[in-house]
């Protein structure tokens, strides 16, 4: 774990959000981006060294929009960045976490991704995320 | 907002997630504090230029004590660093968010503080923090 790569906040439309916390943070959107895969649109904002990661469901049966319905829209997710996924995951499943796929999967921002049971870690759902190189 | 200063992290049991993230993270904790008047116990891990602030509650009627029987555990709010916290008090008046507190107050880790009410924010309670000089 080198550091906090982003933070995910699910949020139900992603163009009013966007605006919303392009006031909040006080600087712009650079880049929107669909995951088909995982049925979501995304939209990114810098902040120091890490990114805010806003996330709307394209289809209600996608992780997103099962979570905005049992939950509402916050925080979904934070992400870590590491230098060599696989090595991580092993080192956590040896720690005793459970992480949610057996491989590394691609997510958005060209990033290698594995997220971690929030059962494992008080309820906060993390993910790993490796540069694809 | 210049960077994100902390994610916090409300816990039922500070020791016990203590060493739930130290594996996690792969760090130790660096510093442990209470803060009487927010009814809380803190516990402090650094990772890249940002901190996780793990919240336990002392008193079960303390803002953390509500928001484990609501919520349960789980991220609790992302704190933004600040350089002039009055400034962007007002800044953000201005821009319609809504301030949890009139004037800023006195924090864990040496922290001028004021958070802004989640309605405003697609549920994500925000704090904002300037160390006090």
């Amino acid at each position: 774990m080198k550091k906090i790569e982003h933070i995910g906040i699910a949020v139900k439309d992603l163009d009013v959000s966007c605006s919303l916390y392009e006031k909040l943070l006080g600087t712009s959107c650079y880049k929107k981006e669909e995951v088909p895969s995982e049925g979501v649109s995304t939209a990114f904002f810098k902040t120091g060294e890490n990114k805010i990661e806003l996330l709307a469901a394209i289809s209600e049966d996608s992780p997103i929009g099962k979570f905005l319905e049992r939950k509402g829209e916050g925080i979904h997710h934070i992400a870590f960045d590491v230098d060599d996924i696989e090595e991580e995951m092993k080192r956590l499943r040896l720690e005793g976490f459970i992480l949610l796929n057996e491989q590394p999967k691609l997510g958005a921002d060209n990033k290698l991704v594995c997220f971690v049971h929030p059962k494992g870690t008080n309820g906060v759902l993390i993910e790993l995320c490796q540069e694809v190189r």
